[in-house]
């Protein structure tokens, strides 16, 4: 049975066939205002280094599998018990565990749109079909929808990405009233918001939450994101995970991070500050922005002239990339089409895009 | 539509189904000697503390999604493209990608037993059927076996887990003349032995190796592995990773490692000196041990009277960890229940571990 030539086996067809996810940007080389990946502008507590020093000494040892000291005091904050928490390297490998856990070929999945592009790419990943709802520009919940949508399990972005609009607890309740799959409520951005789920948590098992350190405590560049989830489920997505998915410096850094709240409470409200100011600047401008519980803004661009949509928005997305400033732009839908969404840096670094925004408009009023 | 209590939905049946991975004991507190889950036990070099140490500046901003510059070096260490390479967190994340990339609940997998055992459960979370080809007592392949398999990837240890003993290439070739789909030889001791696979990539495509820097390299607290295949292979396999699946800390780690070459010779030499003295001391007792091409030794305890067997192996794994010494056992199957997995460490360690093992042999005796 020899072949005549060798070859590279296919993958299966749906992994042949996958559109991969695509990153924000990242840029090389000095002198970027990056704006478009909702990374934190301030730098993470000093704690962080220091347990991370501390942890070098224990990289020939394998971790601790179930990051059970970080566990146990993500459960300690947010007032639930251990069995209630796992931990992930990142929270995107949650939303995969959830994917693989819930949904097959033959079991959908469902999401909310717009919501965090990810959750097509893990569908495809995962070989299931997604059910996709779509939001209206109020970005209502429609938990009818949801509990016809046959989906075994939805994801649902609160704030919601990338319009930033945080659903309230009694819309998610709603939902979870009716709803007979596991809803999963993406909670990358809860620290900048008025409220968050958790309380539900108490009163609905088939309720998920995830979360991540990356934007809050300023370390996307360490990979810890966690699930709060009744402890059945947890049960299955720690049956899922790789044993040892997240390092020991992660727990480490985490840990630390977690303690020095106080830290974080300061920079969390900077950037709340930071985003009212901006808010107001673009309003100024005429510019429909969704009001914004996230790290971020979703702005419709205008002209001076009051012309929207999808070539003014990729005209100022181009405008601003050429002077080093990133933005993020969703050409994919028609609701994000006429959209920039901008991640809320430091005072100054908002300031410097201000003042190249009102030189795009100059420009675009001279033409 | 209200359902009388909420209770949490069931996973999919073949998770609710799923015996998990059970990794080797991680004992709490001091004053054990760790045999039991092959960490190197020498630290790192110096270099990786240092470049952390400058890693964290970067900690606010995500990662470099393809790990590229580490892809590079690993390229450059063997002498391949970097569309050769991929990196991940942890080997077990590359095998983790492999099955979901090649295998399905339709498209089996397969594995030479005895082999890593982290394959069936990987092979149970994907719900893809698991071909098995048992080895015999001296190893051997048989490439006919796997050809007939009918599997799409088929899953090969070498230096084999738990024997450590080490196909030739020329076994290897033979397999991989005939065989249609994917096969993977996971190298996760290949730094301890005599010769690897990473010559065969060149002439066959359908050839996949992972490696770890957890042994080796003394980091399996930071969890970095990688796979080495054909770009087409390879291509799939990014497709399906997580998009930030290696943290910061972990590339500027990995990095270091890597460029500090001459440091690991030396480590590794003293590893497998230790591991041939300590050979010899058990077939001075007349224990029969497979030769070891890892970090580790299979080795089946005999009384002083010659009796072997599984109640023979447990019980000086009990003797053991009551003396605060871990080793392996894996009381799964006729081919290895009669034996003890025994990680090399210093040479301090071994002697202790001696005598302790003579010990029990004066205890077993006695009685």
């Amino acid at each position: 049975m020899n072949r005549p030539a060798q070859s590279s086996p296919s993958a299966l067809p749906h992994i042949e066939a996958l559109v991969p996810y695509s990153p924000g940007h990242q840029p090389e080389g000095d002198g970027w205002i990056k704006l478009n990946t909702n990374e934190n502008p301030y730098p993470p507590s000093p704690e962080v280094g220091k347990e991370i020093q501390t942890g070098l000494q224990r990289l020939p040892l394998y971790p601790n599998p179930t990051s059970a000291a970080l566990r146990d005091a993500l459960a300690e904050f947010h007032g639930l018990e251990s069995t209630q928490v796992l931990v992930g390297n990142g929270s995107d490998d949650i939303l995969n565990l959830l994917f693989r856990s819930f949904c097959s070929d033959r079991v959908p999945a469902g999401m909310l749109e717009p919501g965090y592009s990810l959750y097509p790419v893990l569908a495809g990943i995962q070989n299931t079909s997604l059910v996709r709802i779509a939001g209206n520009k109020e970005i209502d919940l429609d938990p009818d929808a949801i509990s016809a949508s046959g989906a075994a399990i939805f994801f649902l972005t609160s704030p919601n990405a990338p319009t930033g609009v945080g659903y309230s607890l009694d819309q998610i309740a709603a939902v979870l009233e009716d709803y007979n799959g596991l809803l999963v409520v993406d909670e990358a951005y809860a620290s900048f918001a008025e409220e968050d789920a958790v309380p539900l948590l108490e009163k609905f098992p088939n309720l998920a939450i995830t979360r991540t350190f990356s934007k809050s405590h300023a370390l996307a560049g360490l990979r810890v994101g966690y699930a709060l989830a009744a402890p059945k489920v947890i049960q299955m997505l720690d049956r899922v995970r790789d044993s040892y998915n997240v390092n020991s410096l992660c727990q480490a850094g985490a840990l630390a991070a977690l303690r020095d709240a106080g830290y974080y409470q300061n920079v969390v409200n900077r950037i709340k500050t930071t985003r009212q100011n901006f808010f107001h600047e673009l309003k100024v401008r005429d510019w429909f922005t969704y009001p914004s519980q996230a790290n971020y803004l979703f702005t419709e661009p205008s002209k001076p002239d009051g012309k929207t949509g999808p070539a003014v928005a990729e005209e100022l997305f181009q405008f601003l990339r050429d002077r080093k400033i990133l933005v993020r732009y969703f050409s994919g839908s028609s609701l994000t089409a006429g959209f920039l969404r901008i991640s809320v840096g430091t005072d100054e670094q908002m300031n410097l895009l201000l003042t190249a925004i009102d030189s795009w408009r100059r420009h675009a009023q001279q033409k």
